[in-house]
Formats: structure tokens, sequence, C-alpha cells
């Protein structure tokens, strides 16, 4: 059995690791810390978990997360960075799910997440956490910045076009939008349900935490700069990122619908749709899988590729537990093969 | 392995039984019978089974349903009673989601139902699928007539009152509570997300189909007529049911919360929260629990339960695959212990 | 023109009073305060006002509201009756759309709200703000009680039937439904959309504020005391009130339709439906009406109310407009007479 | 008075038009025609016109449309022009909500909407509904074809853009987003709230009818084709439509702001928010606005421009009278001053 542990369990991706936790065949939860919450059982908080999840919330104190095989920082950015080395010290391998360690450059970080860096020799060896892109990274590695919720979208959607050079780099547009869970359980007038429901808006025209962390990744995968246009939108609802990808193809002969096939067709998580499809948001709601459909309309030069996750799910808190199984030589699926809620 | 076979699988409690079988460490689905779907795999219609479920809908005519331990209908009433028969008779086990084997007054339900139950000599043998009322009877079924979602969460807040001659049985309000999938799958302006978002209305004040059968299982709880208001309002959400049960209490010395607590100690299903509680329908998402608060207001002689259901799963397959379990001497929680998703 | 002011204008309540004296013929905003957001054009914060609303906010010590006909108290509990008095003095009529001045009984009052009462002396003279009640009342009033929106709606659903000594008043229940803008735009995790949205649950079931009010004007219309159980439930909506009453007949033979229609056929805002239906509260968004439906189910004893307002509207800032209007003599229906939206 | 009359006014855009012109000064509803619902009053369909409209919906061919100074369709496409060259014949203005008259190419017309029209003799006639362009066509029409919801979003945003010849032509991209009030009242499994609620999916990524409408309108604006990427998703809520587009600048020195506030500081229904604004879909909801946000992230070379309507008002019924008052020679703004209802 691993030995897990999560440091921040208050908000949607902890409530949402301790549920696929609780039903993972080799995982075992030690301890779960929360200094607003130390000593309420987490159960009280989720009512969802009483039966399943019997631990309280201990104090960061007083956990003993170096007993832990793993431990999953589930809080908010510039958290886990003042952990991690002493974890990693103690031979405990770290996850995060917020955004400390998915940057090469501590520069680029600090400028757009506004903090400095407590630890930036650690980059280097810390391995940016999607397994379609970085799975024999993850599997030797023991920091994991977890990829961010929009990033693993537009990323898994765009891979294949940039891989095999079919497109003009200069102008990728990825209008992405979102459920309210993705900007978490905090006390905020903007995220209230009668400021949400019923509307949509875009946010973060002018520029958004997740542009620089797409922007690196797909820039590393093409070997060249990327142009990147990304406007995030919230969505009305609670869980569920649908990113719809614009770009100009170099050449039309291709045969897009085998070649994202081709691509996938040994990842356990990501699900091509036959052509034609629009993949809706609920076929993932609950589910570690992205399924992605993608088109040419009127034949022309504009590919459009359509790709939904579940933002807690293959978002965050799935894909923590993928890079888990990989990581402690698991069977990839383990604990996330649940069927998608639906409807 | 149990060989099921689920007849009529295109609407809402379909899918979700589909989902809960996938899941299922000792069942395996045969066949799946549709006749307007014939030929189309069933992930084509739900594509969050992709993955899960790879066959597709039979023709009621040709599905060799006989081959199967068990036959699941998630049909409209009326169907199942046409089949069953032959069914039993090839040594069949038959569960019916819909009313068709609820009652045991054939006229009661014909009244209600508006048809001429084609079987009612079987309406003796059949057993009301509830196991937290009927577990003994239901391990030695054949038949099994699946709880109603209105009535499962309306009997358990009430039986406990009920069995310990607690309340005043003239004048039972259940004031219900119901997401949209409960209404199924069909096409009605009725049933529009422009119809039902945003908007709360009562229905069936005049009589609703559940009355009847809440009225028959608290009366036999009771051995003695009960008065019930049964009154359902539709909820602009697509799962959960909460019902809202008042009563008057013959007598206030009596501790509520340990009596509640006592009787489902052992029950895997009913959760009794604490003293003071407020179930939210999301904690049972998906999941197959029932949780139930117990207040007094005011310490005064009305008593008011609080109870929650998935109207799909504790209300319908859940439920169901819970019958199934018990049927075949497996653990009755077998596929069953998913965590509610939340949020 | 009346010269309107509004204290505390960055609620829910704030936003719509704002919405309907912008389209009020016969009233014009002076001033509208707030600390937090002094010198802020209104429109900034509710970008639906940009063209109808120009003033800004200003700071409560700046604001000229004695120049004002009549001050609105869009603000929380306890803050009217601080201000209140001081205003009175310099003739200016006072409507607050909380609390303060709604309990003839200052230490029932306390007893509930948890804070002293800064200005007893003014409940006698106060006037309870329901006009289908007080018409007269509110005519000659300097100092108006807002009708709570809970209260709203079941009182006018139980008013013909106390008015005629209808009903055993020791056991009434009223089930109340209420979308989330009725509890306020405060920053609070249990508001947030991901907590309310795609679930129900009951809340302050042992005692929540509207009950003491509501059994004060129940008692009032009774001559006698009444018992109530209050169960008030949040709805994953923004808008609407739904109030199901239930209460026993002394008296079978009433034609409970009649009733109703004949005592709210003078009534602009109380619309009785006929026989049979149940009234959606989408019909009543954005409208100051009052839409009931009353039921014998099975044709027995009991009775069921059903009334649905906008919380907002009826049950806030139109109720606040429509008592303005008789108390400065204008047309009732003034600023009134826009249609719901639907869908 | 403007005698108007509807034909087909069961759907959605059918009661939004009701709704505006209960509330229009200068309008006078003479007959509404339904086929399935002649005789049912209207306020029995749609609960929110009770004392506000109290005629019945006729029979097609017993309503003297012909005495009317105006008529709606709101019917589906394909009617209008079946009854336009008889109504226009005997004097009667005609209003268009539907398709049959936007085109100016009947062939064009034909192959998206898979009919043979019946007048296309009209179609170099009639005027295409958008004031903001046609102002001076409209004044002078007897005939309209009203602009379609997603078009008059993109092609009000689009327009300074174009008419400034400030971009690449060649690959515009409107990624645009509507309720499902859009898709009409049609009992349709795929409007079910079951459906959509808590999702998201695109649709019609390979063409959509709206396509060609809004390439006819901007490269008429152009004067040159115009390449267009058109992707439009259904939001889990019932009204507004937000539409997000993408150009290439040509040139960044422009002062993209002032040319927006510019292009539109004499329309009523045009609002161009101030610089960094992230228009929201509520803020138009019920209102006959489009609010229009213009971006260029992080100061390159794409243009973002967020526009928003409600799709039933300024993207149909509110067009609508916008444009009946217009040919009538009326205030512009008669009957569509209501303020957006907010939350």
């Amino acid at each position: 059995m691993i030995k897990t542990g999560i440091v921040g369990g208050t908000g949607y991706t902890g409530v949402e690791l301790l549920r696929l936790l609780a039903m993972h065949p080799q995982a075992e939860l030690q301890a779960i810390t929360s200094r607003a919450e130390a000593g309420t059982p987490v159960a009280d908080i989720f009512p969802n978990l009483r039966g399943h999840v019997d631990i309280a919330f201990s104090d960061p104190n007083d956990a003993s997360l170096t007993d832990c095989d793993v431990v999953f920082f589930a809080t908010p950015n510039g958290i886990a960075m003042q952990h991690a080395p002493a974890l990693l010290e103690a031979g405990v391998k770290v996850i995060d799910l917020a955004a400390d360690f998915r940057f090469k450059d501590a520069a680029l970080w600090e400028q757009w997440y506004g903090m400095t860096h407590a630890c930036p020799e650690l980059l280097a060896e810390a391995v940016y956490g999607l397994p379609e892109i970085n799975r024999e990274a993850v599997r030797d590695a023991r920091l994991i910045g977890n990829a961010g919720c929009y990033p693993t979208a537009v990323e898994l959607g765009f891979m294949p076009l940039i891989e095999n050079s079919l497109i003009d780099l200069e102008r990728l547009v990825a209008d992405c939008k979102s459920g309210a869970s993705g900007a978490g359980r905090s006390a905020t007038v903007g995220l209230l349900m009668s400021e949400i429901n019923e509307s949509v808006k875009a946010y973060g025209v002018q520029g958004h935490r997740h542009l620089p962390e797409i922007r690196q990744v797909l820039t590393s995968l093409a070997a060249q700069p990327v142009g990147l246009t990304f406007v995030p939108h919230l969505m009305p609802m609670t869980r569920g990122i649908h990113a719809t990808l614009y770009a100009t193809l170099k050449n039309t002969d291709v045969d897009l619908q085998a070649l994202f096939e081709q691509r996938y067709r040994n990842e356990a998580f990501v699900d091509i749709l036959p052509a034609g499809s629009h993949p809706e948001t609920r076929t993932v709601r609950g589910g570690n899988n992205c399924r992605i459909a993608v088109h040419r309309p009127q034949d022309g030069d504009t590919v459009v590729v359509l790709s939904v996750i579940d933002n807690l799910v293959k978002g965050a808190a799935g894909q923590a537990v993928q890079n888990m199984n990989i990581m402690f030589g698991e069977d990839e699926k383990a604990g996330l093969d649940g069927v998608a809620l639906l409807p």
C-alpha cells in the first residue's frame, strides 16, 4: 500500500483527491492537514465522504508527513515550495497540484505568480505532471508539478498537431470554458451562485496564469516559439472544461482523425471520438478522461479541436493519482476506472 | 459472475444501471434491448460508457434474455408485466424498476396506472424491493418490484417513527423535491432546460402515482390505515430527491436521534446524520446512500425528518443492484461502494 | 416626483430597488450610500444599470438623505434602526427592507436577532409593510417595516383561510423553497455556485428568523395563537420563492377556489390561478406578483396552498416600491407593471 | 397605435415578443395565431402574461391579419415566405424573426435551409433587420428579415474592425456560446434539462446556418470575401449569447477602444464597456442591449472582441420591435427601455 498524505484538503481538489484515494485499491490515507480545520473530521466538511474517510484534519505542525510515501499539496500557489525540500530530503515524494513546480523558468513563474520562488533549484528536477507527454520522466520523479486544468485540455488537444508540424504556430487560439469549481472554494462575491448562475463571461483576457504554462509546454513540443491567444470563460456549472482550439493547417492532405487516433491509441485516458462528434463535458464528469474530437469545417484549412475534461479529475486530482500510480509502479488506471456520471 | 440483462436501457435509469453494472465485480452484462436503438452501440448514446460497455442494443425479439441469471426492466410502466412470466418460467429472476410489481392490490394499481395488469397472479409473490424493509423476502425472491424513488426517501424517513408507534398516523405530510431526471428521458416540452431551469413548481398535487405506493408501505408498517399528503416538486437540477417529512408526535419524551441511529445502525446505505444536521442532495450524488436528519423544531410535538437520495441510484438503479446482490448471495455493497461526487 | 434615497445599495435587494426606481415614472433617485463603495458609480458594480442609473455611491456621512421624501434601507438587520429616528424627525419617510421594524415586540425581535433594539419606541408606530393586509395603515405611515420574503409568500397564502376561520390553527406547516439571492450578496462559502448548484437542502429547521415574523402576523389575523412549523430550503437557482402550505380544514364544504378569488379580486399583485394549477416561480421572475393555487388533494380535509413570488421583487424591492406608492398617493402599480421574464 | 399581429406565438421568441408588445406604449396586439393552440388564451400557456395579455390564439385561417399594420412571424423557417406576399399586397408590413428573408441569394438560402424558397423575388426588397447596419433601409422597408441571434452578436462585434479595414479578413474566428432558449421550445431529447444542465458542448462545427448569414453581412461590410470559422456552443443556461471574436490586426497603432466607442456613440442599444472589461450575459438579460468589450491581449496583434446579447431580445424579439419602431417612425427605444434583470 502507498502511504499518502495531503496538505490542505479543504478545497475542491482536496475533496476530489480524498474521493479518489478512498476508492484506490493500493493507496492509504495517513494524514491530511489544515490549519483552519485541525481536529475536524474530514467527513464533517464533506459529508459525501462519511463512511469512506474516517480521519480528521491535523495541524500542519503535528502531522507526521515524513512517514508518507507521497504527499499531495492541494494548497494555494506558493505553499508547496515552502515544504517540498524538507519532504524530499526525508525521502517523501511530492506531487503539487498548484503551480509551484510547473515552470522551468523561475523568473517567468515569479512574474506571473507575484512571489519569489522559495526553491528555484528544484525546478530543473521537477517533472511537469502530464503523463501523456512525460510518462517516463514521471516514472522516475521525486517531485511533480501536476499539470493545470486548462493546460491539460489544451495541450492534449494541440499535441498531435504540433508534434507533426501540421499547423502555423504563430496564431493558435484556445477558447476555453470552465465550471466554477476551477476557481476554488474561497469566500468571494464573484463566485456566488447568484453571480455565476445563468450567465457566461470571459475573464483574464489580458493574461491568465495558464497562458505561460501552456506556452511553455507547446513551445517545448514544437521546439520553437508558439504564439497563443488564450481566453478562459466562466460557465454556469460546477465541473467541466471545454477547450475549443483553432489553428491554421499548413497542409490539408492529412487525415487528422487517423492522426489523433494513432497518437492516443495506447492512452487509457484520452479518447478520440468518431469523426463529426462533439464531446460534452458531462461525459467526463467524475472520470479521469479527456475526450477529443477533431474537425476541419467546410474542408478548409482551419482545424478545430474540441477537448473536454473534468477540471477536478483529469485537470487536478485524477491526474495527480495517475502520476502517483506511475511513480510507484502501479497500474496507471488503479483507482481511476470509475465511469463518468451522466446525467 | 451473475449474468445480467437489461430491457430498455435508453433512459436515465438504464444508463445508470449500465454504469453500476460496468463497475460491479460480480456482474456481467449479457444483453441490453431496445427496439428503437437495435444495433446501436450503447456507448454511442451514452458516451460516458465508452471504454466500459462494449455491447450494442439488441432487438427485444432477438435477445436471448433467458440465458441471463437476472433481467432488469428499465422500461416504462406496463412493459415488465408482459415479459416477466416467461422469464420466470425460464428460471430467470426479474427486477422491475418500474411500478408493475410494486402493488399487492391489482385493482389499486390499475386505478392509478390506467392499464389492466397482465399478470395479477404474480403480485402476491412479487417482493417490494426496499431491502431495509424487506431484506429476507428479497433474498428468496424470483421477482422484485423495485421501490420507487420518492417512496424510498419517504419510507426510510418515516419507518422508525411508525415502527415505534410514535406519530399520529392520520396526518402525515411528505413534501418532496426532485431533480428532472426523475421524470425520464422523453421528448416533452415540460422537461426542457428552458422550462425547468431557474424555476420551482409543485406537480401532481391532486394525486401522484407514488402516493398509493407510499401509503401501501406505510400502512403495512403501521398495520393500520395511514393518512398521507404527498406533494412532489420539480427542482432546477438533474439528480437528487429531498423529502421533508412532517408528523405529530404522540410522545415527546423519546430520543429521536438515538432511535433513528439504532434503527439503521446495521444498514450500509442509510446514514443518520448528527443531531441538527441538514442533509444536502449533492452528498449522495452518484452514491447509493440515503442520508437522514431528524428534527423536533423548538422542542415541540412536530417531528421533521429530512431524507435525501440520488433518485437514479438509491431511488432506482443502485437499489436494483442492491436487491440483485441480496438475491444472489453477494455482498450487499458489491459494486455500490462508490463515493458520491461532490461538488 | 418623489425624491428617493437608498442606504446600502450593494446587495441584491439594492440593485433590484435601483432597477425598479429607474423605471418608475414618479420617482427620482437622489442619493445612494455605501461606505465601502463611496465614489464608485453604481453602474460599475451592476452593469445592467448602465445607461439607466448615472449616480455614484456616496459616503453615508456625506449623503444629504434629509432632502429625500423617502429613504429605503437595503441594509443588513440593525442598521435602519440607528438612522430612522433622525430621518423621521427631519420629515423623511423610511422604508426598511430588513427586519428592524417588522416586530411589535422588541424583546421578541432582540431574542431572534441577537441585538438590542436602538429605538423600540418606534415599533408601535411602524407599519408592517404588506399592503394586502395593511393598506390603510401603510397609507398614513411614516415608517415601514417591509415584509420579509418568506413571510410575504406564506402570509398571503394562509390569509384567506385564517380570516375565515377555516383551518385548525394548531398545526400549520409552511415548507418553503428559495433561490440563493435571498441569502444576499455576501462572500460566504455556503453561497458559492459550487456549493449550491445541483443540490437541495433544508436549513434553519430549528428556528429561522422568519418564523416569529410569520407567527406574529398569522396570530394577529387569527386573533389567537398559531402553531406553525416553518422549514426553509435552498434551491439551486437565483430568484424565486415557492411556499407549499399545509393545514387541516375544519370544514370541507367551503369552495376554497371561490374564497381565494374573492379575497384577492381587487388586489393587483395577487393572482389566484384556476383550480388545479401549479404555479411556477419563473412566472413571477422580475414581477411584483404573488401567484397562488389552492388544492384539496383527494377531496380530503387537508388544504394545500401553493404560493410563489420573486423574493427580490414582491419579497423585497417591489413590495417596498408598492408601499412607497401607497404612502405617496400614487397609483399602487406605478413602476411595477413589468411583465415577468419567462423563460 | 400600431396594430400588430403575431403568427406562431407558442415558442420562446413568441412569448418574448408578447412580453415586449404588452409593455409597448404605441403598440396594440390585434391577433396571434397558432394552429395547435387555437382557442387557448395566450396566458394559459405563458402564465407570466396573465393580466397583461388577454387574447387567445386564433386559427391562422380565421385571423384577420390583414387588419394589422405589421405582422411578426415567430415561426420556424419556411413559414413566413408562404404568407408574406399576400400580407404585403394587403399593405401590411412584415417582420420575419426566422431566416426566410435574411439572404439576398435564394440559392444559398436553399442550400443551407433545405427548402425551395417560395418567393425569391422578394429577397431583393427585403431588408436585413439589424438597425445598427441598416437603419435607413429599415425605415423604408415593407419586409424585414430580422437578424439572427448569433449573427447580431458577431456582426456588431466585428463591424468597427471591418469598416475600418483593420483586420485580416481571411481568418476570422467567432467562438459563440448560447443558452438553450436559442434552440426553441420543441419537444426534443437533446434540449431536456437533464441533457443540457451541468454540461457544455459545441455543435454544428461542420456548418451551422448562421455561418452563411454572418458571412454575407461581413462580406458586404468588407466589400470582399471573408473567411470565417464559426463554432457555436450550448451552455447550461436559458438566455444569453456570448460571442468571443478573434482576428489578426493589420495595424496595432489604432486605439481600438476609441474606435468602438466612436462607432457606437449614437447607438442606444450598443454599449461599449470601459477598457479591460469582461461583459456578462446576465447584464443584458431581458434587455435589448449588446454590450461589447475590446481587448488586445499582451499588446499583440490579435484583437479579441467580447460581445453579449440576450438571444431572445436583441437577438430576436427586441430587435424585431426595434425594427418596428423605426419602420413606423416611433422612438427607436419605445417599449425597449426595460432594465436587464440582474441577478
